[in-house]
């Protein structure tokens, strides 16, 4: 698989990229947060998914409170180089704050 | 499964949701974009699958120029109603603008 390094990373005029939290063994997405470049070195360095959380303004390590870590196998970056995928290992955790598996368990119906 | 209805949806202060695409039968991450109220709609009306293009400042029906549409499976939205998943099937298309079936087809690395 061809490489990008992390200077590479185009971030948003927020500092902000767009990362998709994908199950690595069945591909579910579980989550959809952004990070900034302090959260995706601390990502890839300690194998542990950190973010940028915008409501609370600070870097959000995924479990520090509700020990749901996440592990990182994998992160991948796109054509474009401004939107990331971490595959990770949820193993019997949930990724969800509500408890559910994933965040994403409502479909949009038209009305 | 639970059901949300499009007015339920919270956009961005620049009207715009993020959009995960996921082939419907690998489970695949395929790319990531931003809708907006309308795309959101046409993308329930007419099965496939709509975005706002920020570069271009305009309604993108995804495959209009390339012949890549994404034929909509299912669409989900999260626990905060603000970002949303679009299920598709590829079918023998690619989802990325460089011929790649994905986007996300390279790995990030520390150095």
């Amino acid at each position: 698989m061809e490489k990008t390094k992390l200077s590479n990373i185009k971030y948003n005029k927020d500092g902000l990229v767009p990362v998709l939290v994908q199950e690595d063994s069945t591909n579910e997405i579980l989550m959809f947060a952004y990070s900034n470049q302090e959260a995706i070195k601390l990502t890839l360095e300690k194998k542990l998914a950190h973010f940028w959380s915008r409501s609370r303004n600070e870097l959000w390590l995924k479990g520090h409170t509700s020990g749901n870590y996440l592990k990182i196998k994998q992160v991948l970056i796109d054509c474009d180089n401004d939107s990331l995928v971490y595959k990770v290992d949820l193993n019997e955790n949930k990724a969800c704050h509500t408890g559910s598996k994933t965040c994403f368990y409502k479909e949009l119906t038209y009305e």
